[in-house]
Formats: structure tokens, sequence, C-alpha cells
């Protein structure tokens, strides 16, 4: 993508409303801009990291045995009368009436539609396990939006939802999303930490949320030091290594602020394991049992014959969100570090003099050669000079940036340099670009 | 994909209030649920079919130079009375009120918000030409819904809005979109047919709808027969060519039934190329030059340095709306014929018999060399019966039914068949996978 034929607005200054690093450096980078409070536009920069976040987290879904189907964004409040939430769920539903006075809603999750699905077509045991996931656009009417897409009105979410014949069943779906999560976060370039939580107003006696560590977490929280470290446990895992993932984790001590137990925390780990620290929540993943299938009555006919309600789980992760927490997670003074895995481009290539011919020749070679290898490429063939281009493209945070210009074309060099450490090498262009694609 | 692990609720009857055969082929084919009147939920197989429409356009709308952003479903009905169009728009527009009594709108289309972004921060003509999509989910309140997704009320449209210096820029851009949309309905697999239209309540003096001819068609157009069959125009196509497709085109008659001129039609059209015929609108073009940079103060700084007003169009492809066009234009008594572009998967794999270990691994030999090959194989693992197996296998409309059972193994072969004209050949399971995916 030639930066000339691209948009992307950058800004030397944030707007002053904007408090913590992420949305300062989203603003800034030209990634996001502000249509309404806590509703954003994704600008092309910005939507690029979204989509390739998006499709991490759909890979691992479907991975763990996930199938994916895509819900409207607004739903019949006639659904969420059947569950008791209509009433319940209070001021963050942003509650709808059509032409017609029927009252709808823009759905802020999705338990009552899926299980109403699943009662529509699903009538037997045999048809279990089943898990199936979207990843659409949500809305919380939260009262006070802040932190850009950190807590956004609109916002754009996976849920998955596991439906099982016994709560013994649905347990080992539980685990097996919570390991799938494990290796989502670890792909995303996260260290992301399961800790027990409260389940809140989905409901249910077993939930855990999955929190970064960083600074300007919006909670505090507690754990094992261990646990920060841990590898991810990995792709079609047993039902008994899916126990060991769960147990060797669930073992050692994490709490939220509202279930943390500082007697119990120093009864359990050792004083120099003992972290403190402030979390942001990117996951958050709950067993409910019958609360919604009761209801609801999501019933399939068990090997006896006998219909049975399903025992249900819910799992989300906040895919907007996650871009704010991957950038307070990494970013320095200059701009935001992207990892590898989810960055918007994976090479800048930098002209230094954009009406030298032969400074362009070679950027064409570049890009050529680098996008016949699958690399995403952004060139800076602009006019602009190199001092504003080395600024942009630390502040967009491309992990590498291969300068070229016309002094060290004449001895035949280029410069490569990794944004991440900064760390800068000369060679010829053959061997940059051998670097960046092998 | 196993079927046995996928979630394919297919069903043996059409709910009676279907009435077009897209309609009917989506519900029984479990591709769609109703969720509310002109709501539908995507269930995973109607889903792999929108990803892959939607990823054509995407692939062609990129390929015109267009760049990528996403706007949110949400706008300000602020930005709505700045153009005036707040209190014209009717009641098709969905308004909304938050918790803190602001007026909101779910998106009808997005001249508005884009036009906001671009004034935002373009300043200058050296951004220009610009041309801005996204691909999101818009709503519009219709009256009465019907048709399934072909007249939806939460519908998931492609727009794009270019900005140009002055209006013989805009018009170049107008012919840029008219030749991809040409590109993008052909890879579709469509018969699109290009017809001045009006402009309706998005404003202008210059519009076509791109029309889709099918005899279940919401409204009678007339066209010269030639337009039919003409080949798509191909890419990277310079001005004078856009504006030789563009000029060779509109020499012929085509008009929608609220243009048409009866008098011109015999007088342009040889009698043996008159065509009338029923037509489905698949997109719609407009140029509107300075309608909304007007109001909303869009303007840029020229090369004589004085602010100009940018001439913009917008360009709007109803994506989920094609999938029952698509399937209005290609289906038989037997269920759906995808073209293979935008099939839900490349190969249906049936087995005739799950219960015998020799079919299996044959099946799951093909599916494994077929993935490898990069093709998407739907496997029927089931214990179902063979007919109600190509009974499922004809109706969701695979291009491909490789079948395999414990007979032909015997004598070393299986069978492949062709959906779209029940051709069947018998051959080695070698010789099939090669056909395949060669």
């Amino acid at each position: 993508m030639r930066l000339s034929r691209y948009f992307l607005p950058t800004l030397k200054e944030a707007p002053s409303d904007a408090q913590i690093v992420s949305h300062q450096l989203m603003l800034r980078a030209g990634m996001i801009k502000q249509e309404a409070a806590g509703i954003y536009a994704w600008l092309p920069l910005g939507l690029r990291v979204l989509r390739k976040v998006e499709n991490i987290v759909r890979e691992e879904q479907t991975r763990a045995g996930a199938v994916e189907l895509l819900m409207p964004t607004l739903q019949l409040a006639d659904l969420w009368r059947e569950s008791g939430r209509y009433d319940a769920y209070g001021p963050e539903m942003l509650r709808i009436t059509d032409r017609h006075e029927r009252e709808l809603l823009y759905g802020p999750t999705n338990e009552e539609m899926v299980t109403d699905i699943f009662r529509g077509y699903v009538k037997s045991y045999k048809s279990l396990p089943l898990n199936l996931f979207h990843i659409q656009w949500k809305f919380r009417d939260e009262r006070r939006p802040r932190f850009g897409v950190m807590r956004g009105r609109e916002f754009l979410m996976k849920d998955a939802y596991s439906f099982d014949i016994d709560e013994a069943s649905a347990r080992i779906a539980y685990k097996r999303m919570f390991a799938a999560y494990l290796n989502t976060f670890s792909r995303l370039g996260l260290k992301a930490v399961p800790m027990r939580a409260d389940t809140g107003p989905i409901g249910g006696d077993l939930s855990h949320e999955f929190i970064v560590l960083a600074d300007t977490g919006e909670s505090e929280v507690f754990c094992d030091r261990k646990l920060v470290e841990m590898a991810p446990p990995g792709h079609d895992l047993s039902v008994e290594q899916l126990e060991g993932v769960f147990n060797e984790r669930t073992a050692l001590y994490a709490a939220t602020e509202e279930m943390h137990d500082a007697a119990q925390f120093e009864a359990t780990t050792a004083e120099s394991d003992r972290l403190s620290a402030r979390g942001i929540e990117v996951g958050h993943i709950f067993y409910f049992g019958t609360k919604y299938s009761e209801p609801m009555k999501a019933k399939v006919a068990g090997p006896d014959g006998k219909d049975t309600e399903v025992h249900m789980g819910s799992y989300g992760v906040g895919v907007s969100r996650l871009l704010g927490a991957i950038i307070e997670a990494s970013h320095d003074d200059s701009g935001i570090i992207w990892p590898d895995s989810v960055a918007p481009f994976d090479v800048s290539v930098i002209s230094l003099r954009a009406s030298d011919e032969a400074v362009s020749v070679a950027c064409e070679e570049a890009v050529k050669r680098l996008e016949a290898a699958g690399k995403d490429v952004l060139y800076d063939d602009t006019d602009e000079r190199p001092g504003g281009k080395f600024a942009t493209a630390d502040l967009i945070g491309v992990p590498w940036q291969l300068v070229i210009g016309p002094k060290g074309l004449a001895d035949g060099v280029v410069e490569l340099k990794r944004r991440a450490t900064g760390e800068k090498q000369t060679l010829s262009l053959d061997a940059a670009v051998e670097l960046l694609t092998k």
C-alpha cells in the first residue's frame, strides 16, 4: 500500500480528553475517530489491526471446535422477557422502538438469542456437545464511556455458547474454552492471567476473567507470579490434558479485587511470588448450567428418551477492547509497538527522497518482493521530510522499517530497523528482503 | 468440517410465509433463521456464503483503489441535521434515544458520517482523489419487510464514497466504480446490467442501478439484450479505457420501470434486442457533486490556494441481499446451485456407510488431501440414509459431491457428481481428488 494513496490521518497531539496512553496513541496513529461518546469509526489502520485480532480469535475458537454463526445486532425485547433479564438489565441496555411500536434492543450479549436458536433446531443429545460462537458488534450504554475502545458503548465482541447434556460435559466445554483463551491471548502477544471472578448479570457458579497486567489497568488484581510466565497449553488436548491445564492454573492464587481474600493469598502463596498489579479484563467465561435453558425450555431428549434441559456456558472476548489492551502492554514514548501477529503492516518501506528515481526504483523493487512473499507492506512514498517519516513509522508501530535513501544506495546498502528494540542494521537490499521474508 | 460436529439444521418444508424461492431455500438449507421481522441470524452455512460474497466485493473495491475503514452502526442525529436529511428521511430511519436522552439513529447509509470524517482530516487537494468504503450492518425500518434477506431491515451493505477536487475527476471516480461493479458481479456468477436510475433520497444527477435479471425480480426492467452478455471489463484500466467501458454500455438502452421511455426504447433498439424482464437491484451508484460537502463544509485547498467544496459520489452493494439474488438466479427443484466462487464448501464428501471402517478411512483420506490442497470440504459422516444425504447435498448446493460407499470401494471406485449439471462419473479416488484439486 502506497501511503500517498492511503488514508492515514496521524495527529501531532492527542485530544486532551484522551486520558490513557492507548486512547491517545490510537487517535494519534489515525486508527480511530470518535463519532459519539463511546462510539468510534475505525480508520483504515485501526481496522487492519481489528481484523487481525478478530481472525486470531476466530481461528482459536474454530480449533477448539466451536462453530461460527452470526446473530443480528438487534433483538426482540420479548426474548429477554422469557429469561427475566429484560427488566433486570437496567439502563445499560439500549432499548429501541420501531415504526410499528415493537420493542427491540441492541444486543449487549446473546444468551437468550442463542438459546432460542438452539431450541428451534436441536432435539436430541446426539447433537451435543455443541458450541456456537459469533463475532458481532454489541452495545452497552455505559453511563460514562471513556478510555477510547477500552470502555466504549458500541464494541466488537466474540461470544461463544456451549450446550451440553449434563454438568460434567459442560465443565469439560468450559475447560476447553479456558485453554483456547490461553492460546488466543498468547498469540496476540499478551500475558493474560485467568482469575476466578464474580459471575455478575450473566449468572452461574463458575467464572474466570482473563486479565492482562498493565499499569493503567482499570482494577487491582492479585496473583501468583508463576501464572504470568506459564506457556500456552497448545491444541488438540484430550480431556485429561484439559483438566491438567485447568488444575495447574487454578491451583495457584489469582483473584480480581472483588474476589480477593488477602488471608488466603498469604496462606497459599510465597511472599516472593505474590504479585499485586493493575489489570485489564480481555475475556470472561461462565458456566451457568440451566439458568437460561430452564425458563426458555431448551431441552433435548437424553439417551433414556426423557427431555432434559441443556447445561450451558458462555465465553466472551472483547475484540475491540483488545487493541487498547495490547497498546497499553506494548508501547514506548515514540508510539505503538505491535506484536508481529497483529501488526497492521509487516514492514514500513521508507523512501528518504521520493523525487529520486533510483530510490523509487529500489523501494518499488523491495515492495514487490516483500508482497510477493505474502508480507503486508506500507510504502511511504510521500515527499515529507525523513524526520517526519521516521516519527510516523515509530508512532504506528509497524514491526520493521526498511529505510532506503540516495546515500545508502550509492554504497549499495539500505537500513533495517526493528521497531521494538530500535536496533538498526545496514545491509544490502537483497539481504534485507531475505531477512524479512525468511 | 465433519457434518456430525457442524450445525446445519436443514428443514424438510419451508415455513409458509416464505414467498419466494430464495427465501424458502435459505430457510430449508439452514442458512438463516428469522429473529424478528426483517432481522435474521446467519447460521453457519449462510455465514460462510456471506463472507465469501463480502470478500469478493472487498477485493474488487480494493483493486479499484478504494480504502477500507469501518464506521459504527449508530450515528448522532445532529450529523444528519447538518445535511438536512434527519427530518427528510422519514419512518424508514430507526431513531434511538440513549440513557442521557441523546438522539442517535441506526445508520441506513453513511454519506453524512464519511463527509464528517473527511472534513476532519483532509485539507488539501493533494490528498485527492480519495475513495473510502466500508462493509457494515445497516438498518432500514421497511414498513413491510419480506422476501427474506432480499428486503430485510438489518442488512449488510458495502458503501463506498469518493472525494474529488472537481466534477471531471468525480466522474472518473464514478466510472471506476461502474467498472468495478461489473467485475464484482461477474465474479459472483451473476449477469448484472447497469441501468440509468432515479437518484432518490441520496440525491444527485447521475445514477445507475445494477440489476440481476430473475423471474422473481421486484420490478420490471427494459434493456438491450446485448448488455446481458458483455464480458466484464477487467482491472487496472486507464481513464480512456474506463470511458470506453462506460460509453459502450450506456450507449445501449437500459432502464428501470421509473426511468423507462417506451418510445425511446423502440427508437434505439432493434426489436430482436429488446428485452423486458424482471430484475433485482444488487448495486446502486450515485454522483451527487457538492450535495453534502456544501452544507457540511467539506472543503479542501485547491492548487490556487482557495478552499473549494469536494465533489462526491456514493456506491452501494447489498451484500446480504446478493445471496438471495444469486439463489434466485441459480437453483433447481432440488435446491441451491452455488457458483464456485461463493459456495460455502467446495466439495461435499458423502460417506454411504458411516459404520464401515474402509469407507471411513477412504473418506478421511479424501478430506485430508482436498483440505491440504486448500479446498473447503463438508464431510457427511453422519449415519443418515444415503437418500437423505443426497437430498441435503443437493439442497445446500455445494458444487461437487464425492460419494464413497462400500460397493464402489470394493471395485476401487468412487462417484463424483457435479451439482449444476447432475453429471456423474465413476473413477478412482486418486483420479477424483486430482480432478477436484487441479
